[in-house]
C-alpha cells in the first residue's frame, strides 16, 4: 500500500509557507486602514495550526524519501489542499466557500476566471492576496515542470528531462539549487515588469498587482476593465512583451544565466511561439482595421496583446473582442487551446506538443505511402524516444474527452453551449475569459451554479497539472489494493 | 513518378456504371409522366461519353495491376469525380453547380445534409436520385472499408486485416467474391426495411427511398419533415432497428452468412455499440419525460430514434431535439463524434477506436505509477500490433486539428460559432443536421455561402474516407517527385 506521508509531510510545510504568506495581505489593509486585516490574520493562524499539525502527524520515520507515487500524490493533493487553505480569506469577504474556492483554484492554477465584480472597490489586501496567489502558482507550476514532471514522465515531459540541466543524474542533487534560480528569474521578471508599468503610468500598488499576474500568466486585474482601464498604448505593449516573458521555456533563461544567451534566439518553442504570435496579430490587425476602420497601429496595439494574453492563457482583456465579429470568436476559441512554451508558466497544449503531433502525422502520412521507409522525429535537433509521441497522443485523447465530458455536464446544468463548451476550454486551458455573455470577456463566473463552480475548479486544477498527473490517482492500481 | 492510369481506369469505368444507373430515375420521372426524364437521360449520355473516354485514354499497357499509391488515388478519385458527374441532374432543376456538387458529396458520402427546401414537392426521379446516391455510397464504403482500407493501414483500420477473411493473403483473390457477398447483404437488409415500411404504412416509393437512405445511414428523405412525416410509432422503432443494421460490421453479417451466426452477438463492437444506445436512449428518456411531461414510452420512442440517428450518423429526424434543452443539445454535439462499427455504413470516429483509445490511456496511466510492467492491448481478444494505436492516435489529432481549421475558416465566412463548429463536425463525421437555426434539424445548408459549401463537402469526403486516405495524396514524396 502507498505510504502517503512524505507526501503530507511535505505538503504540510507548503502550507506552512501559505501562512505566513497571508501576513503579507494583512500588512497591507493595516497600511491602508482596511479592517479587513484581521480576517488574513485569522486565516494565517487557522492555516499555520493545520499545517503544522500535517507536518507533525506525518513527521517521524517517514521523512522526506518520496518515490515515484508519492511525488504524483504530493503534486496532485497540493494543487488541492493549497487553495482549499488559501481560500479562508475570501470567505472573510463574505462570499461563498464555492466562490471562494473557484477564485483561489483559479488563482493558483494562473487562471484568472473571477467570480468578482466591483474589482475597483475591493479592499487592497484581497487584491493583493489574488495577485500573490496567482505568483506563487506561476512559479509553482515552472518548479514543477522543469523538476519534477520530467521524472514523472507526464504527457511529454520527459522531453525535458535533460533540458534542464546536461547531467540528468544530478539533477535531484541539484533540485534546490534550481529553484533557487528559478525564483531568482521569476522574481527579477516580476520586478522589472512591476518597473515597467510603474513608468508607464500604473500606481505602485497595481504596477505591482499586475506584474505578479503579468508573469505568472494569470490574469487577475484590480480593476473590471482590466488592463483596458488604462487607455495608453505603451502599457499595452509592455504587457504583450511581458506576458510573453511568462510564457518563455525558464531552461533557456537558466541557461543564459549560465551565459548561454544563444538558446534564448535558437530554442525551437521560442522561435515558433514568436513567429506565430507575429503572424496572428498582424494578420488579425489588418483584419480588424478593414472591418472597423480604426488605424492598423491602434488595431495591432489591441491584436497583438488579446492574442498574446490568450496564447499565453494570461487572460487579461482590454476589448471585448468578441464584439469584432465570429471570425474573432472563432479564432480566439482555437488560440484558447495554443498556449505557450514547456517549463513555462502558461498552460493548454503547448507548442512542443504541437511540434510533436505535427511530426507524429507527417510520419504517419509518409509511412502510408512507403511502408519501408526509416524516418526518426526530433525535437530541437535531437532524435525523440518512442515513448513521448506516445505520451503526447494519449494527453491528446484525455484532454479531447475531458473537454466533452465536461461540456456535456455543464450543458445539463441548463447552461448554453457556447458557455458551457468555452467556460471549460478555458478552465482546462487555465486561460481565463471565456466566450459569450455570461463567461465571456466583459462576463463573469459569479453567476454559475454552484456544481458548475465546483466543476470548472476540477477542469483548471486537471489542466494546470497535464491531466495524467491527477488521473493517475484514479487508477486502483496506483494505491496497491 | 506515380502512374495514375490504373486509378483512373477503373474509375472511368464507375462513371459508365453511374451512366447506366442514372436510367433508373430517368425510368421513374418518365413512369410518373414527369417531364424531367429528359434531365436524366441527357446527364447519362454526358456520363458515359466522358467515362468510357476515361477508360479508353487510360487502357492499354497499364491494365489494372494497382499499386499501393495507385490504391490511395482511386479511393480518393472516385470519392471527388464521382459527385462531380452524378451532381448533372440536379443542375437539370435549375439549381447552381455548387448546390448541386453539395448535395451530391452529401448523399454519396451519407452524409445527408441537404440544399433542398419543398422536398415534398420536388419530382420523383430527383427523389429516387437523391436515395440512390446514398445507397452506392453506403455500399461503397463497405467495400472500401472492408477490402481495401486495411490494406492501406489507415487510420487503424490495419486492424481488420484478417476481420472479413481468415486467410488474409488470399484476400485480394477473393475481393470480387467479397465485394459479391456485400451487395448481397445490402441488398437484402435494404429490401426488408423497404418491407417493414411498406407494411407499416409508407408509400411504395417513399418506402423504398427512405430503406436506402437508411441502410446506407445517409438520412436523405422525401419529406421535409423526415421521418417526422409519419406519426407511426412502430414506424419508428422499424426505423431504428435498422439505422442500427447499417451501422454493424458487415463482416460479422459476412462470417453468419457463413454459419457463424455467433459473431452477431460477442463482436465486441457490437456489443459496446447496442450497450451504449440503450444507456443513452433510457437515460435520455427519463430526463425527457421528465422535463417536458409526456410519458415515457413516447420519450423512449424519440430519443431511441434520434440518439441512434446521430451515432449510427443517419441523421433522420422526428423532432427538433436542439427544442429540449442545453442539455439535449450539448448530448447531440457529443454524439455526432461517436458513429457506429468498422466496416458498416456510418462515419464518425467509430467505436473500435474509442476502445483501443480508452486501452491506450489505461496503459499509459499504469505505466505512469509502474514504468517496469508489462501490459498488452488487445482487440476482440486478440493482441494489437504496435502500429494500430499510433494511427488511431494520429487519425485523432488530425481529426480534432480538421475541425478547429474548418470551423476558424468558416467563421470568418461571418457564420456563428454555433453554426460553424456544428456544421464542421456533422459533415466530417457525415451526421447531416448540425445546431442552431441555419444547419439545425429544423434548417437547411442552402442559406450557406458558396464558399462554405465547398469546404463541407470536402469535410465530408475526408471524414468519409478517414482523412489519411486523401491526405496522403498532399506529400510531395507521394508522388514521386
Amino acid at each position: 500500500m502507498l505510504d502517503a506521508r512524505p507526501a503530507l509531510h511535505i505538503i504540510g510545510f507548503l502550507i506552512c509557507a501559505l501562512s505566513a504568506t497571508l501576513l503579507v495581505p494583512a500588512a497591507a489593509d493595516w497600511a491602508y486602514g482596511n479592517p479587513d486585516w484581521h480576517v488574513f490574520v485569522y486565516s494565517a493562524i487557522a492555516a499555520g495550526i493545520f499545517g503544522g499539525f500535517m507536518v507533525f502527524a506525518t513527521g517521524g520515520r517517514a521523512g522526506l524519501s518520496l518515490n515515484l507515487r508519492g511525488a504524483f500524490l504530493l503534486t496532485g493533493l497540493s494543487w488541492i489542499l493549497l487553495p482549499a487553505v488559501a481560500a479562508l480569506p475570501f470567505t472573510g469577504l463574505g462570499i461563498s466557500y464555492t466562490n471562494a474556492f473557484f477564485e483561489t483554484a483559479s488563482a493558483v492554477t494562473t487562471t484568472g476566471s473571477t467570480i468578482f465584480t466591483g474589482l475597483d472597490d475591493l479592499p487592497p489586501g484581497i487584491l493583493l492576496w489574488r495577485a500573490i496567489l496567482q505568483w506563487i502558482g506561476g512559479v509553482g507550476i515552472i518548479v514543477l515542470a522543469i523538476i519534477l514532471l520530467p521524472f514523472l514522465r507526464v504527457a511529454g515531459s520527459q522531453l525535458f528531462r535533460t533540458e534542464s540541466s546536461d547531467t540528468s543524474d544530478k539533477v535531484e542533487a541539484r533540485s534546490f539549487d534550481l529553484v533557487g534560480r528559478i525564483m531568482l528569474i521569476y522574481t527579477g521578471l516580476t520586478l522589472a515588469c512591476a518597473g515597467s508599468y510603474f513608468v508607464l503610468g500604473m500606481t505602485l500598488f497595481d504596477a505591482f498587482c499586475h506584474a505578479m499576474a503579468t508573469i505568472s500568466t494569470g490574469g487577475f486585474s484590480t480593476h473590471d476593465a482590466s488592463f483596458g482601464y488604462y487607455g495608453s498604448t505603451a502599457l499595452h505593449w509592455s504587457g504583450t512583451l511581458f506576458m510573453l516573458t511568462g510564457a518563455m521555456p525558464f531552461y533557456v533563461y537558466i541557461k543564459a544565466m549560465h551565459g548561454d544567451f544563444r538558446s534564448l534566439f535558437t530554442d525551437s518553442q521560442v522561435r515558433l511561439l514568436v513567429a506565430f504570435l507575429t503572424i496572428v496579430s498582424i494578420a488579425m490587425a489588418f483584419w480588424l482595421s478593414d472591418r472597423t476602420h480604426i488605424d492598423l497601429w491602434q488595431a495591432l496595439t489591441l491584436t497583438a496583446f488579446n492574442i498574446t494574453s490568450v496564447v499565453t492563457t494570461t487572460g487579461f482583456a482590454t476589448a471585448d473582442y468578441t464584439l469584432w465579429g465570429p471570425g474573432a470568436v472563432g479564432l480566439f476559441l482555437v488560440l484558447m487551446f495554443v498556449g505557450g512554451c514547456s517549463g513555462s508558466t502558461s498552460g493548454a497544449v503547448k507548442i512542443y506538443r504541437f511540434q510533436i503531433l505535427y511530426q507524429i502525422v507527417r510520419t504517419h502520412l509518409r509511412r502510408l505511402a512507403s511502408p519501408n521507409r526509416v524516418l526518426t522525429m526530433t525535437f530541437n535537433g535531437r532524435p525523440l524516444s518512442d515513448d513521448v509521441p506516445f505520451s503526447i497522443l494519449a494527453f491528446l485523447a484525455v484532454f479531447v474527452a475531458t473537454v466533452a465530458i465536461f461540456t456535456l455536464i455543464l450543458t445539463f446544468m441548463d447552461l448554453d453551449l457556447v458557455t458551457a463548451y468555452s467556460a471549460t476550454v478555458t478552465a482546462i486551458t487555465n486561460v481565463g475569459p471565456g466566450l459569450g455573455p455570461i463567461v465571456g470577456p466583459a462576463g463573469n463566473f459569479t453567476s454559475l451554479p454552484d456544481a458548475a463552480k465546483w466543476l470548472l475548479s476540477a477542469a483548471m486544477i486537471l489542466g494546470r497539472l497535464e491531466l495524467f498527473t491527477l488521473l493517475v490517482m484514479f487508477d486502483r492500481d496506483f494505491w496497491g489494493f
